[in-house]
């Protein structure tokens, strides 16, 4: 374990590291990707001119984060089903899947991770129609696609992504968006989102670097969000796992009541992200069997007010498209990872034994 | 914390819980389920007369984690795409999925799982072929669904699920196996796979005693498998989350290095499930990552004897068909977490603030 020293610290005015410079521009990043809708509307015809009805997204780490979003981005906007496909079963399984009909969307930022770029070269030979969603438009994996949509965040810096994340969700909400002819009202709903996590962070910057303090000894944690937000409780535990070390892990508010309640105590905190959508039911049910199980309960979301008897309260705003909310939600769980570094004595810009780009099979 | 008192005991002749009497049944469970192979070669029939192409797995806790090896069993046999379904955008969002052409395969022990039950009446009405896999013939998920093919695990009393998971898992095996002409090959190797669960056993519980020692105090954990074997891996770690309250996660071996090994140290162990397959590259590389972040390494599956460095090997034998190995690799697991809970002084039996049935949300 590494000595954890609590540090309540001020919000500083100037980032002291990379990963909160790349949390505060995420606003400036939002909006450089919708200077590119204009290439999001031009693919989505081409999806639809083709008769696409089945999604296959493919990636690692957050962009598979980001991929559990686009399964709801995709069955809600076009209806069309959308999976997070099996790179192994492509790729080391060689097995002869019938890729005709669908698309595949492959997500990585740096457009090198191997076998993602192994992937779409195999689904496009079996005839899938491929789309590259990346960062950098000369890279392995935007030369194997049909097609490449940008990501526009600009080069990242800090290990622990961020902006790539937000745009990445951002992207698939777009794409979904232009094949279900909605895409206008999703790039207005993320130009609103924009300015919401502008005014949101300074306030999330001071509390979460309170509360921080308050979890510098925790070692596990479970994140529960469900449907779209199964990607932000997803994105929210790899935050605190690379960048604070905390065993923390995502489960839906209804896998929590099959198994893993049993393990809750009080020294085994919840985060609970509620939004004000159909799912709040669940959620609020799966934060009472957690209370009632000694849990500690941190709740955020737009739901958050709906959830009784929580011992911390990080709520964010509702966006005008409830589609557009994990945006905003997963804010708070990327502010608390760089604070809850701070507070342990980590620093957020080194993760332990990580590097940026992942070569490994 | 539990307080924990480390006692190693000898394999007990009588088993001590229903718990171990439940993973002792489990080459008899199997042999039950194989007398219902011509029910399971008959809805492979109609399934291939139908044109179905696509696979839609619905279960929540082990059921869903049997519906992850669904997707390599379909992706190998017939290579038919499957995907573990989003309950939530049929049950809590409505979307309008078009369910035509796919089938449905609902999991559940009980048959009761409300939101399982409402995904299989809702896509049955949108034109899918429905099928309920479960111990009981007069369920709301049996009636619910156009067939029922049996579990035959017979009633499950422990509150973790063992025999019904592997019973499941040779189900889904089956089911692909007739659809690809290959069904008497699967039904033959799960003849071959219950004597060999059979003479692993003994040895397992008595290995596995003495290693549960060593893991008392253990309260996080890593279970890395890749391929068919990341079901293995989310079993294990379900099982343990729930006898042992061990806070236990499953990554595929990929995802450990896109992060979560920032999280390692000597106090956070990983068991490394390495199966003597295409993948095995991949997790002998994660197992590699692992152990130069410090951490204990645990080692079980057919290709153990491969993985270097382990501080613990539990290997089990290979089977004469591969895609089965998963039936065998999962024993450790149920094995260590019977080992565990006693030498935590936990009751197996009675997981903290669980219930057999879950009927919430």
């Amino acid at each position: 374990m590494e000595s954890a020293v609590a540090r309540p610290a001020p919000r500083p005015d100037t980032p002291d590291s990379v990963l909160l410079r790349e949390i505060r521009e995420q606003p400036a990043a939002l909006a450089r990707l919708l200077e590119h809708r204009a290439e999001y509307a031009s693919v989505a015809r081409i999806l639809r001119a083709r008769g696409v009805d089945l999604v296959r997204l493919v990636g690692h780490g957050s962009s598979d984060n980001a991929a559990s979003y686009g399964v709801y981005a995709f069955g809600l906007l076009p209806a069309w089903t959308a999976l997070r496909d099996s790179i192994s079963l492509a790729v080391y399984y060689e097995a002869e899947t019938d890729f005709r009909g669908s698309c595949v969307i492959g997500l990585s930022q740096s457009g090198q991770t191997p076998d993602v770029v192994a992937y779409v070269e195999r689904a496009r030979a079996g005839g899938a129609f491929t789309v590259a969603v990346t960062n950098e438009a000369g890279s392995p994996l935007a030369e194997a696609a049909d097609v490449v949509l940008p990501l526009a965040a600009g080069s990242e810096q800090a290990i622990a992504a961020t902006k790539t994340y937000t745009a990445q969700v951002a992207a698939l909400a777009l794409l979904a968006g232009y094949t279900a002819e909605f895409g206008q009202r999703i790039a207005d709903g993320i130009e609103q989102v924009t300015e919401l996590i502008s005014e949101l962070l300074p306030g999330l910057e001071r509390r979460l670097s309170e509360v921080a303090v308050a979890l510098a000894f925790v070692g596990r944690m479970f994140v529960i969000g469900r449907g779209p937000e199964f990607a932000t409780a997803r994105e929210i535990s790899l935050k605190l796992l690379e960048t604070c070390r905390v065993a923390a892990a995502p489960l839906t508010a209804t896998d929590l009541a099959h198994g893993p309640v049993a393990a809750l105590d009080g020294l085994f905190p919840v985060w609970t992200i509620a939004s004000d959508d159909p799912l709040l039911p669940t959620v609020r049910e799966a934060a009472a069997r957690a209370r009632a199980a000694g849990a500690t309960l941190f709740v955020s979301g737009t739901g958050a007010a709906m959830i009784p008897d929580g011992d911390y309260y990080v709520p964010v705003p509702k966006p005008g498209l409830s589609l557009l909310t994990p945006l905003l939600s997963v804010v708070p769980g990327q502010v608390l990872s760089w604070a809850l570094a701070r507070a342990k004595g980590l620093d957020p810009d080194q993760p332990h034994g990580l590097t940026k780009v992942t070569l490994a099979p």
